[in-house]
Parts: structure tokens; sequence; C-alpha cells
């Protein structure tokens, strides 16, 4: 089978997902370039670090969505990996636990950061977008919507390096990230595998590329949001987390 | 009972649910006060009317939430105003067909408009997070959200005359507004009526104001990401509207 509707081969799907990564990842986001750059102050990295938990707490409940709507037992077992990296196992700590260090690296008080009370609701509505998605469109858009983790590794690795030279006073809280660059890529194989093998039609591979690309809205919707309040302003949403004054 | 667990009487509700929305309701947002002293162009009205269409075409699916969760068929019947009003009935247009009308008046084509494809990722989320609300918080949250229609008379009033002065271009345009400003004063003092006979203890009372003032940032944040991506900019993120040059 050719023409339109013919199905993708697995290294053609594999580079047009690619492409949307790179079009639409948030690695290209000026929130991040700043960041980067060493351009942020201690108010907007807080302001980061408290949002940004929000999406790192809900991702157990994300995968454990995922995990739910599995009839497969290999693949449920080989998911429930996600949620223990997050959680923690025993005495191991989560990247749960890592992101609180890491924005108490910043100067937030962990209470502060784990009442949510500050998120900005922007953030909120994308996050739960995300939540949404895995609940309600098909399995394997709920999968495909992971894939962002195939662009994740080259993100974090530039980011730890660049945390570690412009904000020295981050010191530990960097972990999360370290963690990441490991379990990221691992996470990233087996989801697109299961892509590749279980999105058999053209109309199924793009669903998938609709749901990576409505993931990377949700990521890019979060910083935009960010950049908004705290970058450009702009101005901070009642409610919001507002910086002191440095 | 008094202290701060007694319920509040019924004027003191409404006082505190009239000061949220003093402080948190989108009249005080720039966007609108851009709009209204006539300094937004023909490209930011396209933008607002396109993204504002999702909202106006979630309305009868959010009320029919509300509906499918009552037990109580006179509250139902009441309810089922709302859809009629946007929907239409028989040879009347409703809400929704008004607004595709507003938005055309603006110049845009009416495919365009009702595909939804250009709306801002924020503005979709946001008015997903409403779906959401009313689907996944008590029946009482529910109708609570929608009690911003107690401020929404005199906005809309204020806006009928603003774009008639600065926009005249919009001429037939304005239907939408010159019919809501019957409608939701009517369907306010149902919503409000009901909560003060059914939110009997103050924790109640408690939650029916956090959830119009979630309902309060749902709008405020459409307003500031069309305001990011279209007034202050900022960028338009990708795959959204984009305006026409003028």
């Amino acid at each position: 089978m050719s023409g339109p509707d013919a199905p993708l081969r697995v290294e053609e799907l594999r580079a047009r997902l690619k492409e949307i990564g790179r079009e639409r990842y948030h690695h290209r986001h000026p929130f991040h370039l700043l960041m980067h750059q060493g351009a942020l102050g201690r108010g907007q990295l807080q302001a980061w670090a408290l949002n940004r938990y929000y999406y790192q707490s809900v991702i157990p409940s994300k995968d454990a969505i995922i995990l739910a709507r599995s009839e497969d037992r290999n693949f449920r077992r080989a998911w429930r990996k996600r949620i223990v990296d997050h959680d923690g196992d025993g005495p191991q700590d989560g990247g749960i636990e890592r992101w609180i260090r890491l924005a108490e690296a910043t100067g937030l008080g962990r209470e502060r950061v784990v009442s949510g009370d500050e998120i900005l609701p922007a953030v909120r509505f994308a996050v739960n977008a995300y939540l949404d998605l895995v609940k309600n469109r098909t399995f394997l858009e709920a999968v495909a919507s992971s894939l962002t983790e195939l662009f994740s590794r080259e993100l974090i690795a530039l980011r730890i390096d660049a945390l570690r030279k412009h904000y020295p006073w981050l010191g530990g809280g960097l972990d999360y990230f370290t963690a990441r660059l490991e379990q990221a890529p691992a996470d990233a194989a087996f989801a697109f595998d299961y892509i590749a093998r279980n999105a058999c039609t053209r109309a199924e591979q793009d669903q998938a590329m609709a749901a990576l690309t409505s993931k990377c809205d949700i990521l890019w919707a979060q910083l935009d949001a960010l950049y908004f309040a705290y970058v450009q302003p702009g101005w901070i949403p009642a409610g919001a987390f507002v910086p002191a004054k440095e």
C-alpha cells in the first residue's frame, strides 16, 4: 500500500515525530532560552519551580490513568516504572521529592510549593489538559503523548550545564535532572516501540502525531504563562505567586 | 450559630460573591479595557472573536452536564433554558449562531471560526477547565460557577456602547450581546437563588465562592492568552490564528 493513506514505515514515523519536536517542543521557548543564558533572577526561577511542581506532581496520576486503561500485564509492568521513578520506592526518593528539593534550593519553603495555592491558573489548566488527554483520547494517543521524552534528554543535559554555570547556588537541587538523563530515554524508547508496533494504520499514526503535538502545546502554554506573568510583564493574575523584591 | 463556621446570611453571601466579581471578573482585564477604548485593531478583534467562539461553543455542553447531574425535574426545566438560549429553537437562532455572525462581522469566514483549528491552546485549556469543573466538582459548585452572570449585564451594556462607537463596521454583529442583556440577569437570579437555598453550611458557601473564583480565573486566563499573543506580543503559539497585515 502506498499513497497518502499508506502507513508510514517505522523510520519515517520516527522522523515525523522528531520534526514535531523540533518545531514545537519547549526547548525553543524564550523562557528556557533566558534560563539557559543565565538571564533569569531568583524570583523567576522560583516562579518556574513552583509552577512546574504542579506538572511534576500529577505525572504519577497521569501514568496511573494509562496503567488503568491497559489490559496487557506486560505493558503495565513496564509502564509502572514511571510511577516508581516519580513517587520513589522504599528509602529511594522519586522525582517529585527531587523537584521539591530543587524548589527549596531556589529559596521556597516546601509547604508553599506542595500546597499549590500560588500556581498560575493557566498552568493548572494546561497540566489538567494532560490528564484530560490521557483519560479521554484513545489509549494509543495517551501513550503517544509521552513521546516528548524523545526530546527531553538533550534539553536536560543542556539545562544541567547551564544551571550549574549560571545559578551555582542551586547546588544539589539538580538531582531531579541527573536522574531524568537516564530515565527519560528508556521511557521514550519503550513508548516509541509501542506506538511503532500498535499504530498500524495511517490514521492511527496521525493520531499519535496529533497527541504529541497536543503535549507540546501543553508544555509550551505553561511557559507562555510564566513568561507573561514573570518576565515580560504583563501582570500576575490574582492569587498567584508574587516573588519577593530582590 | 455564629463565629467563623456560621453560615452567612443571604445578603452577606450575595455581597461576598459580588466582592469576588469586583476583584476577579474580567471586566477589569486590560484586553477588555483596550477594546472598550477603541484601541484594538481588526486583527485583534478577530483573534478575540475566534478564540471566544470556543468558549461559546461549549456552553450548551457545560449546561447539559449540569442538567445530567440534577435529579430535580423543576431544576432541569429551568436550567434547560440556557441550552435553548445558546443552541436556538426552531427558526430562532441561539447565542452560538449570533457569535458566529459577530465573528463574520469582524471579517472572518464562518468555517474558519467553527473549525476551531486556530484557537490558542491556552484558551482551549481554560475552556476545558470549565467543563472539568462542572463534571468533577460538587453539583453546588457546578451551579455556582455560572454566577459570573451576576456581573455580566453591566459589562455587556458597556461593551455594546463601546463597540458601536469605536467599531461601527461591526454593524449587526452585536446581536449576541443584546440578547444576553436579558438572558444573563434571569439566569443569574435563578442560580443565586439556588445557591442561597442549597448552600446551607458555611463550608458549602465557601465552596460556592471558590467555584466562582475558579470561573473568574477561567475567563481571565483566556484574555491573558489573547493579550500575550495579539497585543503585547509576546508571540503567537505554533498553529494559532495569525491576523492578516492591516
